[in-house]
């Protein structure tokens, strides 16, 4: 591996869920060393939290411009070269501009901005910058996903005939069903969280796991989304039908309303030769279903995987490993890309990802509100 | 029971897949005994398997017009009181309104008719006849789906808020993709299939299935066909968007072409309480989805289940029972009407449901071949 | 087929559970009629459960020696040619003693007898009697058993070196757990129910499965049995150390006591090349474990399966069969010895079964009493 | 969390599998950094190694005794706290003593030593150190292996009747067929090894999990080894009978050669209310089995787990956690020996599981060796 990258973060501090998430797949394979950031906005958090995480109070700063200013004028043997970025969607926009514009590669969380417009100038900005950008749709980090890319790209399943995913989680019903409740959570509110609910935070995932692992690209669409109640102003539940390459057909199905479900991406992939499915839940399966064979079923760490999904397995067959091991492996290809080494395009998602991602997102709430019409994709 | 019903067959016989099917579901519960009926069209083979199922060559006929005429010679006590028809879709029509209108009780295959209107002069005839009429959707027979039934009409899983079927296989592969089958099989011919061959074989299974767990009619669809060659004229793929009573919103797919699914007939729905599932392929298992408690997995033959689901299994816990014995409690539900004693309106599928599925199958094609447009169930 | 056997019926009559399953197995291929014979001692019982399942009542009759008297008395065309033994245990012997030497085949459920001595001499009185007697081990009629069985002999997994079985149960908790009930269920009475309960009532059956799907004779036994209660008496759990052909090692592990398990009956095989395991709860999967491949899950009704395995299925792939299919299979393939067609060694279990199923319950309630050592299957 | 534990690694470098275990593990919950150790024994590999996970080369050292000495002239606040010991077995008791003997925190892998003796000499070497010593039984740590531990300890399944483990695996038929592999590799001389080969490097897992999960102790065993070929001197196989607490029986079966398996390692108790299972090839899933109710299936980071299984979960419901998570949690509960905080018995493996997991060794391989007969386990 040689030198770890210097990574600095930007949220992810106390009350945070995936800060944790980020830390440790940053260190996973020996690839980063956290050296500062600015992890939460009050000040008396930011300093304890980093702390409690090690980091000499030297490293934390006010706010991102501080950061900025800061580093820069460290030796570059010292400085941050790259900086994850886990704060509220509505500031990705901005910081990953100023990041990139200074000179710091980027790691981003997902949905990459609040509007499509905002995903199109930071790509330009990207080609300007020379630098590295990943967005972190963390499944596509596990080894059964990367096979499963790998063996559809690879002519495993022959000419695809049909797609279809599937994100399903339950828990906005404490929210939704409470008059009070879902007036007032600012995930509910267009101003700080985007236009949409349910398509923009899960619906994004499925759009992108059936791009990734089918090579497809999805060309237009028609959404039904489902809003509950008069006063919601964002969609909690939709279906989305598609029209991917070559008018190849497939739906796409998201909830937070599907009561009792956890967190159920899933995705299936049908050709004309096998099918193909996969489950988050159950991460470490791979379902393959040739025509009038047995079912077979595709587990990490065996030699018939691709040297892709194996690079992505620590351990041997039989020991679980899960969603922060994915995230590890997103890490470790982004840090291919800041070292200029050669990677593979499956290891990490880039910035046309997070760029069709907000379009996809903009499209189906257009598609709902015109009546359930199609809609082209633009890219 | 008291004294079996005599039981006529239509249709069944040899290179019959569903013969065996109703032949044993019929004997399952002691209800009827098969006296006679038109097996195969050709004479030799009629009576050979007759034989072979050990009937009396006198109560084998020619056609449903020969069995007829000598069944109402036969005294009351000896002659049929129920036929049951398995012949090809486009005789149900002629031999349901035959059977009824000379007083015999009907069980008939699905769909029920080719055309909506057919299935509506049907539902005349059949109030005239004040006889009794089933349809074979042989799925709502399962303990399980009747268990699931009564749990979500009994308020289990609270208001629904979202309904999501599924009904995959993808045994047309090996028809679809060679030009000269898909051109010549009766499947695909819309003069001998009706107007539709995934929705109108499986389609209408998860459409019945809805309407049979939740309680809910289904008011409105837009549906996106697949027919995949510009030369094969019926879809083999398809999905819906739903609206039902109190505009609940839902999705239901099917698809013929997902190659290397069996019959993976589901349906999932989510109330604001709980969300509960059940898989034709796994037919035991009911999975119960309480928010914030434990998975529960309900099984067949326990104490816990409804009255209904609990008649319909003849073994302990543990001794798993299939689709035969599904199709039996169906038969066995059915005998009751015939009988004139009382049943639990889910004891089986009746001309409201051969009805609805017409209307649905007519009503999707319709929405698709004027864009994928919202058409309402009449109903 | 041709002609039906006429098959008379001893006990399964008011109140059996195990009535309904051969009755309905019987009737499931067209290849029996049940004509008559003794469901109830109870005379009420016996003529009214007879008069429901549409028998004459001139084919009922009050004990075994009338039926095989009066029968005896029919012209041969008419006569019973096989008859059903569905009562108690303790009553195996002597009837199908009687029915053998008065030339009727004979279907007799297990245990086979309460005593090894008993099975030995049956089996001096089969010899002589030419006629054929099966065995109702039922799991080994379910179409992935035969499957399994089929390629080990083929040597679908190489040379065996392990063999694994379980049968737990939870349901006798309520019984031993109560010192009143413990004590006077005719179940845990040896006097009643021969010298063992849980190995002699299930503990038999996953012997008999070891058996039949490898191949091998389980050749010497240490047994470890459990009581739980001192004033129990029969065995209600319990762990055997099995070697079979050529030394292999092996385990059978047998509960009444396993806490809500239902029937969970469950078989491994492994040898130098492959591994296969089979669960009776979940009877239409097959597990094929081959070394550093991905896992196969081998479905009924695919052409990838044996002959034997094909003809247990009744309909495509993806319509769930049961035990009531199970059995029906038994049954089939004892009416071809009946009728003295051809058919394989794994059809029917046979007389070699139940004597070998009678030694293995004597030697296992023999080497726990002896204190855990090794003793030897005789056979 | 505070100040992180400066930790030192003895072994886990180049070709090593469980280093990055480690590793990862110790960072996980932000309470220790690794600042040196001796990674391989060859010194060129041992500074690349160092160097490439980020470790300055002047904490890297030769050997234990020169790591001993350098870190004991170090201030008190930058010397290593800890020490992790993942070198091969034999060594495991020189380090360990070493370590404790000059004022270090020890975690070690398991088996704990190569002889009960040199595990009994340890356990007083630490009383006498007054340091904190954990053994990785790595399993402990999953969410699900705690919430079922303390499920069983409140009662939830009454009192306990039956318990059953099995750890399965097929990876040394590679080596056991190959008449000149089985007698050269390490892994089956016992001069390297110790004196067992299943039963030392994974039944003993079975024996920690089974005493971990159910609080009972495991008093006497009878075992039956299998080596499979006359050549080969240590055991690759095994079922063992067990006596608990109470006279409670159980059985324990461990296999190398159960081909197919990669590392199915389960445990089942049952209670006299219900019985509980859990297999570690899926952690994520608790199966609690009341007698009469719907099996409920149990998932992390749910409210209704206890305390002490929320806390080994990082992320909320949905989000598969692995075989590193698990280690992470034991590092974590070790963390709070080391820092003298308050913890929770079940946080981490101790010396009494090494001493007991040592004992159960040496008696299984006895009880084997003197003709399959009763021994008592020590303590």
């Amino acid at each position: 591996m040689g030198k770890k990258i210097k990574l600095g973060v930007l949220g992810g501090g106390k009350n945070s869920l995936i800060g944790v998430l980020h830390r440790v797949a940053s260190t996973m394979n020996d690839s980063y060393e956290v050296v500062g950031g600015v992890f939460n906005s009050k000040w008396d958090d930011n300093l304890s939290f980093s702390e409690n995480i090690g980091l000499p109070p030297n490293r934390v700063y006010k706010d991102i411009d501080a950061l900025i200013s800061a580093e820069l004028k460290l030796p570059e043997a010292e400085r941050m070269q790259a900086v994850s970025i886990l704060t509220p969607n509505y500031l990705h926009y901005e910081m990953t501009k100023k990041l990139l514009e200074n000179g710091f590669h980027v790691i981003c969380e997902k949905p990459f901005t609040t509007t499509y417009q905002e995903a199109k100038t930071l790509y330009d900005t990207l080609k300007k910058s020379k630098k590295a950008l990943g967005i972190t749709y963390t499944y596509t980090g596990y080894p059964m996903v990367r096979q499963m890319r790998e063996m559809i790209l690879k002519g495993a399943i022959g000419k695809i005939q049909k797609v279809d995913a599937q994100y399903y989680q339950g828990w906005i019903n404490s929210i939704i069903h409470d008059p009070e409740k879902r007036t007032s959570t600012w995930r509910l509110n267009p101003e700080k969280s985007g236009i949409s609910c349910c398509i923009g935070d899960i619906g994004t995932h499925a759009f992108n796991m059936i791009e990734y692992v089918s090579g497809l690209k999805i060309e237009s669409i028609l959404a039904d989304l489902n809003h509950l109640y008069p006063d919601n102003k964002m969609d909690i539940d939709g279906t989305v039908l598609l029209r991917c390459t070559n008018n190849t057909k497939g739906v796409l199905r998201a909830s937070q309303i599907a009561t009792g479900e956890e967190n159920n991406l899933s995705v299936k992939i049908y050709g004309d030769k096998a099918g193909i499915k996969w489950e988050q839940e159950n991460p470490n399966y791979l379902y393959f279903m040739e025509e009038g064979k047995p079912l077979q079923v595709l587990k990490p760490g065996h030699q018939y995987n691709s040297e892709l999904s194996l690079a992505g397995t620590k351990l041997p067959p039989g020991h679980p490993e899960g969603i922060f091991d994915a995230m590890g492996n997103i890490y470790h290809g982004m840090a291919k890309a800041i070292n200029n080494q050669p990677y593979n395009s499956g290891e990490f998602p880039n910035i046309m990802d997070g760029l069709r991602g907000m379009d996809f997102i903009e499209k189906a709430v257009e598609s709902h509100q015109k009546g359930n019409i199609w809609i082209n994709i633009e890219n």
